[in-house]
């Protein structure tokens, strides 16, 4: 009879950040130079789903398969989150003599996105987030989300907010082994579901400097860095939690888009220069100050990530205007469009340059919502027989 | 016999700034939050030629033609250089009987410039420069380009450092009445006459926010503006000093990109954005770094005011690169090639999406270097009649 298989599933969400990590103070540890916090975005539309499995007929070693893609699994992050789960596991098992010994068998892990990668969304947090999740569940591990956000943390800094659903901060801590730097609940989904967002991918253009490496081309050159790190970002993250815990839509748009800024500044003033957004992620300012103009209050905010891609955030109430502008703006050619969406009476007829622009350059928008965190689920992507299940 | 007609006339030259003047600790009048650096450009290709005359005839009151239009002189800037200028003319009358009352006649003043205004380059620091020196000459003023350039201040920031050639200082002085606020001479034309901007002009597209407004609202919103202000501008003023002082090159260009940087770094933090730059300014900054790159040493800096244009500069002993780099984008159809200029072997063949970006975006091009401050002229745009001469 064949080894046993060891298997369990989850799914772990996309995040976007409204105060953004930018910067590493300890680059190894994944330590960060602030905090930061980011709305988990609805699994329905963006997700990761990764089964964790393994066996002692797992002969060839710890594997990773993403989007039928063989992935290296050599890299010291990846490394790093196989070290600190299989220690955890190798703890249990040492406390208690009957449990198998997985922490001694071969990994397979086989993960899908249910989004192109092609969009240049950040999947590297789902995907940490999912991969830890994941083998937690495999080896029982009874670690909270938060301590499991240590893990993930060292895959992919933002990874750690994708361990809880809702609203989500990312305490930066201050010792140096990292083990206060994890995120927490700021609000569930639950506190604030009306949050929606709409996200405006612009066509390809090839991706610029990395994140990785431009985070740390800034702290290194940026003279405004500093004052980004200890002033701006401290005073956004408590009126950004503040604006959660109220429920002010007004405030957290301004924090958002100043946040957005404030970190594209310091992009603009590393040496030499990064540039993440370009003239579509321009219009699309333009376009939500017309959207809030229009409205005479404050009702969509923008925010950019390391790329041109806007995300819009905004209340379920105001879906009729912000979607009705965009859509009278981009056309119903453009993928992603969910069924009903249509140029509303309060749309805002955006000025014919901008509106061309937009059209021009955004190839899909995705919409979506705040949302849960990892859901574990019986969808296994490995078969009881240790193959990668054939989609 | 007709009242006599009392003339002057001199021309006055653009600067670039290599360390940004933005910001007004005193809008009334013109006092910056921090102090910058220029380079006068030479008057052969862009400068204004001002006659300032003044007569008992002239009964309609104070005019200003510039280029061939009338100008409103009641604003509070021209009306500023208008009564300090007078009052230095009545002290001079007070205390010499036997001179003419030039400062109690209307005063004539007619203007040209001789490039396009449609090219976005700052004409009003030429302009405010030209106006204030014709009239000291007009009033046979003793005072220094210094003292002019307190007067000139008040008319547009950035002209008193027009009153200088070569490297010019405008040091921001602590005074509450601004008696300290005033430009220097760093070096003369002579010292480094080796310096040459080439100057890329961005395809019209409609002037973004003024940069009066627009300074002010940096001052305002933006969260890292102090950090400029206090510590990042003063660091790069000494440094900047010091590289024109050592005729080092590459300390200079390091530093005009940094600074250039920075402050479009703090017109990006502030709230709304304000961005000058656009997809084709991204493209010079890049072909910059790629001729940098192919050279192995800085030999091209970039600056870029409140506009998409941009300025490179570069040493005369590297012309056949940059200019032949530039020349192979964006070819030979682009107004503005001095005669000779030509793909030398040299040249940086950039990579073709941005030469293509470079090719659709740049209108023309200026090829200047550095010059010498006002010079007096017996070129008169007012004939001994009175009137407008007709061109």
């Amino acid at each position: 009879m064949a080894d046993k298989v060891y298997r369990a599933s989850t799914t772990a969400p996309v995040n976007i950040a409204v105060v953004k990590y930018w910067g590493k103070r300890d680059p190894k540890l994944n330590l960060p130079t602030n905090s930061s916090l980011s709305v988990t975005l609805s699994q329905a539309d963006l997700r990761t789903l990764t089964t964790a499995s393994c066996s002692t007929s797992f002969t060839d070693g710890d594997s990773l398969t993403l989007n039928g893609e063989v992935s290296d699994v050599s890299g010291a992050r990846t490394q790093a989150c196989f070290r600190e789960l299989r220690a955890r596991r190798a703890a249990l098992e040492d406390a208690d003599a009957s449990l198998p010994k997985l922490s001694a068998m071969p990994l397979k892990l086989v993960s899908e996105n249910n989004f192109p990668t092609a969009a240049g969304l950040a999947s590297s947090a789902a995907g940490f987030a999912a991969l830890v999740k994941a083998i937690a569940l495999l080896y029982e591990l009874p670690d909270s989300p938060s301590d499991l956000s240590l893990v993930a943390r060292q895959g992919s800094g933002s990874a750690c907010r994708s361990l809880f659903g809702g609203y989500v901060a990312w305490r930066m801590g201050e010792k140096d082994d990292g083990s206060d730097s994890k995120a927490d609940l700021v609000a569930p989904a639950s506190h604030w579901p009306e949050m929606r967002a709409l996200i405006l991918v612009a066509s390809a253009a090839k991706k610029g400097v990395s994140s990785t490496s431009g985070m740390q081309q800034t702290v290194a050159t940026s003279g405004l860095f500093q004052q980004r790190i200890k002033t701006v970002v401290p005073a956004n993250m408590a009126s950004m939690e503040e604006a959660i815990k109220n429920k002010d839509f007004a405030k957290f748009a301004e924090v958002t888009m100043r946040e957005s800024n404030s970190f594209h500044a310091t992009c603009a003033d590393t040496y030499p220069p990064i540039f993440y957004m370009n003239d579509i992620s321009k219009a699309a300012i333009r376009a939500v100050e017309a959207i809030n103009a229009k409205a005479g209050k404050t009702i969509a905010a923008y925010t950019f990530d390391a790329g041109p891609n806007c995300v819009v955030y905004y209340l379920e109430e105001n879906a009729d205007t912000i979607l009705g502008s965009f859509y009278q703006a981009l056309g119903g050619e453009v993928s992603g469009w969910k069924q009903g969406t249509a140029i509303v009476k309060s749309s805002v007829e955006l000025e014919s340059s901008l509106a061309s622009t937009l059209k021009e350059g955004v190839s899909r928008v995705i919409m979506t919502g705040v949302g849960e965190g990892p859901i574990k689920t019986d969808e296994y992507l490995v078969g009881e027989d240790g193959q990668a299940v054939k989609r």
